[in-house]
């Protein structure tokens, strides 16, 4: 696997753009489009939030339906939620407009919005938006950069990544970009983020790999512990790269679900570094749990803790805090057996064993918690299965850019 | 029901103390002890957290059994969770060294304990406080208030409660005291809370009236997410008020419960309006529920929402986040089908209905939200159930009291 630096448009085929289309900030991308010059199966996941913004209703009819897709169209700004009626009939006239003027059908329209919830679309500026997308749409580089500065609203950085892999001697593509940073504990799903590849697979295989990924990835994520009502994963593959077509499990499909996960779990770490306020990534692996399902509960946990990720921003090792989110994750397990240790690049210490607090020095884990990635590992001693979430610590600025974000 | 200003020594027979025996903070009061000169019935629930601090097992031990209890000693600073071994022997030793000097039986001693978690007690610091705390016990209301204020920990107001009732023609009287502020999450149970009445009763009665009304009011806060290892609520009851027993429901027990509900509420509300940080207590109603889980479900995830929290700090009418967040709790119902309205003092205004967005004004909405108490009302119109919930809001010091609360 090649690691290439092309985003979005990385496979063949695809196009993207980015614009200014003041849907409500000023002077700065908020909306893009991705185009695929080729029909393509789509697989995808949505927030489990009851609460579902218009463009996830939208999309998930899309998935659903068996019809090839071609486009997406995101706007960032506005979420177009809790809108009701009104946000439906924007989700139409925006798929009308990109379908006339690409020449495609309705619903091969999918759509994206994130932002404030509870405000109405702009729909005139999103048509004048488009009106401006289509002529500008381009496989190059810059355009997919373009494209994911355009998604982004309280991100600090953009959150992008391609690969190259070879499948039956075709090259295959896969480019990716995500959104954060905020409202980000997904469930089922993430927030924005679209994955484009010109691998040819069926629509179940794709769905099934989509499905069985996010759950070691996306739904691995936290920033602040609240489900969007927007949260939206898809995954479009056109074929393009001419691999035999994949329709059952084998190598090839491991090729490209290996290549897909490293694409995933790129993004997912870059979400969690990038949580709104985030000083340091904060990663969480749990080992030797009973089940899969445990682990990553545990896992989850600890990287939800607002007292823990409040210790990570202070630089405290207050391990007993770890300690207690795993003891209400949820699983049932002996704290008297378990082994807890702390680490960075600028090391590795042993903080809790076997139940018993451990002698470490408080300088050493000072310096370990003052590196930009930490990372708490929890052996449970009860089976062999293990997880790995990603969140980050909580500090003033978290709470700054959520006091004052709506106005 | 009779408001009265005499905190955890209310009732006859009940004798409080404080003092500093510097277990980790210096010159503060950290140590408390309460005894009652006749023997009580006891009735307690406790932290759902599997990682469960040495004086949590040692009381569930105790509440669990058939002897009455006659005293509580109760230390701030170490929490005396994750300490195995170690920590069940340092119970031991506190429980004999309170028998041997009040000269009642080691199982009539109950244990609390609140602070730092993974840290081992000072043995010897803990039984020189005893030492000092049982010639100090009195009766009177500032031996209440100092008993008070040796058990909190961040917490900046102390908590106390305390009200006189008839039953049979006889004085009752029932007193409270509670500390939180920060890792405030209960979950079967809540924090430290210790409630002494003279009601004459049965340990079986009791032990109903605890469990009932924890639904409705200490498991209905929240300041951060985080489930403790000590959360402890236990009431002692001796029978000194000479009322007939209680042993069966009717109006006895009703008027008992409906003042012990009174006075658990009022703890709890106390206990979220000085959450770590709080600027605001925060309340969410909802009404009209299918059910009554359902309706504190709901109640419980919007109080609960970092988002919605950072939103109440900074005044902001960001009423999407708190639709969001009904929408994550795990309930189902329709968004289109619903109210949600803000009020405090200075007003009450619709925010959303039957799935639109209102028409409300920003300038009113910010002088509600400006508020020391807010309430946020949802009318789910599926059903005829309601719950209320509190919380508080997330502001700047609650990070800073976080990142460094251990050091």
């Amino acid at each position: 696997m090649k690691i290439t630096d092309h985003g979005i448009t990385a496979a063949k085929g695809f196009k993207a753009a980015g614009t200014a289309a003041g849907i409500k900030y000023k002077d700065r991308p908020d909306m893009a489009l991705l185009y695929s010059e080729a029909p393509c199966v789509v697989a995808g996941t949505f927030t489990s939030n009851v609460v579902k913004a218009a463009p996830v209703k939208w999309d998930m009819r899309i998935v659903e339906g068996p019809g090839p897709v071609r486009a997406v169209v995101v706007n960032s700004g506005i979420a177009n939620a809790c809108t009701k009626s009104e946000g439906m009939k924007a989700c139409e006239e925006t798929a009308d407009k990109c379908a006339e003027l690409l020449n495609i059908s309705r619903d091969a329209v999918l759509i994206g919005s994130t932002g404030v919830i509870g405000m109405n679309l702009p729909k005139d500026r999103i048509k004048a938006g488009i009106e401006k997308l289509v002529p500008a749409l381009s496989d190059s580089a810059e355009s997919a950069h373009l494209a994911e500065r355009a998604i982004m609203t309280t991100d600090t950085v953009p959150k992008e990544v391609s690969v190259e892999i070879e499948i039956d001697g075709k090259t295959v593509n896969i480019g990716g970009m995500s959104k954060g940073s905020g409202m980000i504990h997904p469930n089922m799903c993430t927030m924005l983020a679209y994955i484009a590849t010109d691998v040819s697979i069926t629509k179940e295989m794709l769905t099934k790999a989509v499905k069985e990924d996010v759950k070691d990835t996306f739904n691995m994520i936290s920033v602040d512990g609240d489900t969007s009502t927007n949260d939206t994963f898809l995954v479009m593959a056109n074929a393009l790269a001419e691999n035999k077509v994949i329709d059952s499990e084998g190598e090839a499909y491991d090729t490209f679900v290996k290549a897909l996960h490293y694409v995933n779990e790129t993004l997912a770490k870059k979400m969690a570094a990038d949580g709104e306020g985030a000083t340091a990534l904060f990663e969480t692996t749990v080992i030797n749990a009973d089940t899969k399902e445990n682990a990553r509960k545990l896992a989850r946990s600890v990287i939800s803790s607002s007292l823990t990720k409040a210790a990570i921003f202070g630089h405290d090792a207050n391990f007993g805090r770890i300690i207690c989110a795993l003891g209400y994750s949820g699983v049932d397990f002996d704290p008297d057996g378990i082994d807890m240790f702390i680490g960075s690049k600028s090391g590795k210490i042993l903080m809790f064993s076997d139940g018993d607090p451990a002698d470490f020095s408080e300088e050493e884990a000072t310096k370990i918690l003052s590196d930009k990635e930490v990372t708490v590992t929890v052996d449970m001693k009860m089976g062999s299965e293990s997880a790995t979430a990603w969140g980050c610590d909580l500090s003033y600025d978290y709470v700054k850019i959520n006091a004052d974000y709506r106005s």
